[in-house]
């Protein structure tokens, strides 16, 4: 392996890795967001959600406007990820990581967006070093966006691009419902 | 005027006020992707753009995919909102300021997004008491995002939701250009 000191000659060699964490609104949102303008420029993107699977979301109704542009995988399906059978939880994890690391890996996408990743590393249901090794591995020209609550130090590092989404004002906490098409 | 004790009586005759602030990445991204999946849901949506006019942006090809249901008005083509003449900036952003005004008020819209509308407040080039009136004054069920930096307590407190996008890690602090359907 060559070690590359030029940052922006690596960069041009690989695609970004974009990183919305935090405890605010506005992750999943803004992932999506990008998902939008790559698609604006003809750029392929696939969308792997990993908790939101319950939810008949505005994005899969919009999806179907870009044909096989936009493909998005819901891996959450049933699962809340906190399952009383945590093993049940982690088969699950597994295989969802598994689809999303051969997406990855199969570089048929410009834009990769893992939402939610970051709980499968927090509840220790995927190795962090097995995400991570996948992660840096990415092929050329492929972007990956990783959102969800607490990422972890190492994915901030190797990350190019990390927001905190930071909480300062929320609707739930005054008990309003999640409002269709804005939050689902 | 009546005093509406109950916060979700109140909350089920106006729409959402949705603030997008902070130095970090993801404010107008997070607003197209609440664009996007308003459309998947057959919502109206307007975009209202005060600065970034000047981009060619990806999402405007892919408005193109809704038809009318996406509206993307570029307020600050050929703006800076720093130019030189402050006086002819200021009338700029005026008359922007009015455009987006009436498009809320018109009510045809089920989302207005006003990109980089707390600029127009932060340089004092519109009002912040009229922009705040008219924010508050939005017909029955038209949702209104606000993005950019150094949102006011005022429009914060207004807001019904609201949401920091703190930097922790920038590609542009090291010099990487914009990317191509990730930045615009």
């Amino acid at each position: 392996m060559i070690a590359i000191q030029d940052w922006e000659l690596a960069m041009s060699q690989k695609g970004l890795l974009i990183v919305y964490t935090g405890n605010g609104k506005g992750k999943t949102t803004a992932a999506l967001g990008l998902a939008f303008r790559a698609l604006g420029h003809g750029r392929r993107v696939a969308v792997i959600q990993f908790i939101k699977g319950k939810w008949k979301c505005g994005e899969i109704e919009s999806a179907k406007r870009f044909g096989g542009m936009l493909e998005i995988h819901v891996m959450g399906k049933g699962f809340t990820w906190v399952s009383k059978d945590i093993g049940e939880d982690a088969r699950a994890a597994n295989e969802a990581w598994t689809f999303a690391k051969k997406t990855i890996q199969a570089g048929r996408h410009d834009l990769v967006v893992l939402d939610e990743l970051t709980y499968l590393i927090k509840y220790k249901m995927v190795s962090e070093a097995e995400i991570l090794a996948a992660l840096s591995d990415r092929p050329g020209q492929v972007d990956v966006v990783v959102t969800g609550r607490g990422a972890g130090r190492k994915l901030i590092d190797m990350a190019d691009l990390a927001t905190e989404m930071r909480k300062v004002k929320h609707p739930f906490e005054h008990g309003v419902k999640a409002r269709k098409g804005i939050e689902f």
